[in-house]
This record gives C-alpha cells, sequence and structure tokens, in this order.
C-alpha cells in the first residue's frame, strides 16, 4: 500500500509517544509499515483478569492501537484518527510471556478505514502460583476487525 | 432477573477483587444486582490516547468486566465466566472526570449468555493542556455488545 | 429526537420502497417516528436455515434496514444512508409466525450515526414437518448494533 | 485443518441443501474443503438496496452460511452448527455480477469456533439503469467475522 505522507513513520510514532495508555500498560511499537503497525506488550501480572491470563480489556487496547496506527500510517499528513468501533474475539486464554498485535489495513477509505488485528502470544507466563501456563509458540489468542475514521480541519467531537 | 445462587453478591465483588487490571486502571464496582453489575473508572491522564481522552482500550475493559459480571451475577455457583467476544462503538469523545460502565444481560442461556453495557461520562476533565474539556452530565460515550460464556468442570481452554 | 427534515416519513418510505431486496423477503414498514423505524416480516419457510427457523441472513437484513431507516430519518433531505458495519447476535431459534424489527438511533452525528435493533418473533410457525415450534409473545430473537454513515453531495462509493 | 468426520463434504452439502434461504437468493456452492466453504451468489435486482447495490443483508446471508458451514465441516458428526453472532463491514458498494464468500476458520474449539468470510464481487452488473456499475475483478466488498457454536444431543435451544 501507498502511502500518501512520506512520513508517515515518524508520524505515527510521534502519535503512539502521546498516547499515555501506552506507556501505562508498557506497550511498546515493533515495526511501522504503509498499511501495517505491530505492536507488543510482555505479560504483566498487573494487568490479568481473575484467572491470571491477560485481561481481555488491555488486549483490545493493544489491538485496537495496532488498528489505529496502521490506518493513521496511510492517511494524509493533516487527518487525525479516531475509533468507530471495533469488535474482538477471545480465542485461547491470553497466557504467555510476549504479546504481539499486529494491525492491518484491510480497506483504505478517503474517511473510514477498516484494520484488522491478530494477537499473538508467545513463551512461558512468568508469574508462578496462577492459572496462567505456557504458550506454544505464536499462539493466536484474539483477532479483531476495526472502523476507524479520519477527521481533518474539525474539533474531533463528531 | 432471578440468580441461581444467592450469593451472587459475594461472588462477583470476589473475583472482580482478583481482576489485577481493574486495580492498575482504578476501577471499582458501584453496583451489584442479578443481572446488572456497574462499574466506575475516575479519568487519568496516564489512561489517555493521543488527544487527551480516555483511551478507547480503557473504556472497552471497564465495559467487558461489567458485562462479564452481570453475566456472572445469573451464572450457577461453580460456573466460572469468559468473554467470547464484545464489540464497542465510541459514541463521543471520552472526555470527562469519571466515567460508569452498566453491564446488563440482555439473555441469559445455560452456556451463552449476551450483554450489553453503556458507558457515560460526567464531570470535568481536571487536566490542564490537553484536547479534553468538560461532559455534560451523563454524556453517553459508548456503547457495548458483548457474548460471554460460561465455563464448568473443565479447564478454562475453550 | 428531532427530525432535520420534516417530511422524514415520506423520504423513508420513499427510500424503503426502493430496496428490492425488502419486497423479495416480504417485509413492511410496520412504524417511521423520528430516530426510530419499525419492520416487520413474516415467517415463510423459504427464509429458512437447516433447522425449519428463520435464517440468521434473514433476520440480519430486517434489523439493518430498521437500523438504517431510522438513521436516516434524523439525517437532512439531501444525505443518503449507508451500513457501514454491524453486528447481530442470535439469542433464540427464530421461530414463530411475525418477526418484528425496532431500530433506533442511539447517537446521531453529523457523519455517523449509531444504532441499535432488538428483532422479537412472536405466533406459531405455521409449518408443519420442521424444527421450528411456538415463540411466546414477544421473544426476543437477535439484538444488532450498526454504523450507519451519512453521504452527502458525493458519489456512494466511500 | 484435520477433518474430525471423514465424510465432511458430503455432510455440509446435505445441510446447504436444507437452508431454504440460499435456493430463494439463488446461493450455490463453490467449494468445501476442512476449515473452508466458498459460496457464490449471482447478483439479482431483486436483492438491491435502494441505490441498486446488493443488499447488506443478502451479503451477511452469503457470508454467514459460508462461515458456519467453514465450522461445521471440522465438527464431529453428530453436531449441529449454530450462528451465535457475527459482525460485517460493508468495504465497497456491492456492484457487480457474481458475489463470493469465502469462509474459513480462524480457530475451531471444541464448543465454539470463530470464522471469517471475505466477500468478493466480480463483473459486471447487468442491470441497466440502476446506480450500479462494474466491479474490477475481485473487488473486496464485505468481510464479516463469526462465532459459531456446535450443538450436539440436546434441543437447538440455548
Amino acid at each position: 500500500m501507498e502511502p500518501l505522507d512520506p512520513e508517515y513513520d515518524a508520524r505515527v510514532r510521534a502519535s503512539f509517544a502521546k498516547q499515555q495508555l501506552m506507556a501505562t500498560l508498557g506497550v511498546s511499537i515493533a515495526e511501522v509499515a504503509p498499511g501495517r503497525v505491530t505492536l507488543r506488550l510482555p505479560f504483566r501480572a498487573d494487568l490479568t483478569q481473575q484467572h491470571g491470563f491477560l485481561h481481555a480489556g488491555a488486549i483490545a487496547a493493544l489491538a485496537d492501537s495496532a488498528c489505529g496506527y496502521a490506518a493513521l500510517s496511510l492517511m494524509p499528513r493533516d487527518a487525525a484518527v479516531l475509533s468507530i468501533e471495533f469488535k474482538i474475539n477471545m480465542l485461547s486464554p491470553a497466557r504467555g510471556a510476549m504479546f504481539v498485535a499486529r494491525g492491518e489495513v484491510v480497506r483504505a477509505g478517503r474517511t473510514i478505514t477498516v484494520c484488522r488485528a491478530d494477537v499473538l502470544a508467545s513463551g512461558e507466563t512468568a508469574e508462578a502460583g496462577t492459572g496462567a501456563g505456557a504458550a506454544t509458540a505464536g499462539t493466536l489468542v484474539a483477532t479483531m476487525q476495526a472502523t476507524m475514521m479520519a477527521v481533518t480541519g474539525r474539533p474531533l467531537s463528531d
């Protein structure tokens, strides 16, 4: 896919750096390409649900940002990106040491961009005494389908 | 709705207390009733996205837990609840001082329970220098439709 | 909710009349109000799935049109409505003699309108020899959450 | 993917033949493989929405059946498949002469199977005087993410 803005990489990274939730959860950028952004999140016990697995909300945050930045990478320089909606299926218990979300654009439109993200887990959960265990390398734990919107030249309120 | 387990309230609160992500984000329980659970999350700057609003992932985590516990409140004593999937629409910029998610059961089945959650914002964002501002009382910022599953007597892996 | 176009009723009915699929399935309008449209579909054996219940696709078509026209009823006169996406949960087997979808606007924005539709079944399925049976009056068989877009002054291709 | 039932192909085709809606819409099977089912639907004017494109409900019916049968192809011999829920994004106006839905299993579990379907359009719409036109070969018009459930040894009502 062809980026409209040659400086898409710097623009995505600058916006990501402003998402304070990403720092709070410990998410970092693994890759930025036109129409594709990969983020990673190391397991932390303070992000879990009641069975010791990563909480679906943490996985959704990871996948939503991966989708949003995949969309932004193809938008014009003056556009901001908003999540209109997303849907996520949890496919396996989210255990493992590292979680990676690969967001990619399915279709980029002038206003609406539709994205998909797969979340994979790998490695062994370091926490003892939880219900969590080892993930085989690259276990698919969730998949998201998301709708993003480009907003230009007006307040971010519609 | 009639709870199958008269001690549903204690069971929901005990499970919620084990969701470490809830403590990390600052979420607390406002109400537990049969088929309805309300959670609240005070605004914090470290949970925001790039425009200074609450990140969609934080809102999704809030709404997912509200839906999951609404479902659990109607399940038998020995059941655990898993999020199969959810879909959330972001309706307005998530600004405000307090966010409340009201999760409720739409239909409770033997295996599958379908829930809905509305997320409302109220109060004025305390952060200066952000894109965030005041929410009128009870602004609807997001709505979720979620599918939960009751798991009994087997490992939590399907 | 306040309609922007006082002739919203005639506009909705004129557009509905052009949806040839509605006639093919046997769907008719039960009610048009600002931000709310109710459609009905009598059971027909040629709309069923493999167990003799109404096919999820027929129910989705019914609910999608109810949502789309609920959205259109609040749009300006020169706007067309497009379905960006929808998500539907099937809650009970779709048996019964009559299916009613109540679509309503959850939030109307300048570009994006989010809607919800409940589909209720009533009456007894007239078909013998199928897996279908009687629905108690007003059984909730499905619920949809949908995202609609207003398109004005440009081709319908984005 | 390995089918549990070596006669999956005959079982899928026999069930599909009972879905009367498929015959009513004109849908036929293009391919059955373990975990993957492709269906096709030729354009018909009586399946359109108000702008002359194929109605989103017809596309949803096509994609839902493709997902359901992809799931069924991997289920044991005595299982029935039910659609729990699906979400579909409409990506481009649904114009063209032929619509093909490729359903495939993303993850098959004991109870829950998650599927995806892409719907592609090709050829030129034969209808004159509509808003419809030519689709370039293999235009992606919609994508679905769906949750299916295996039901065995009990009535189809939960």
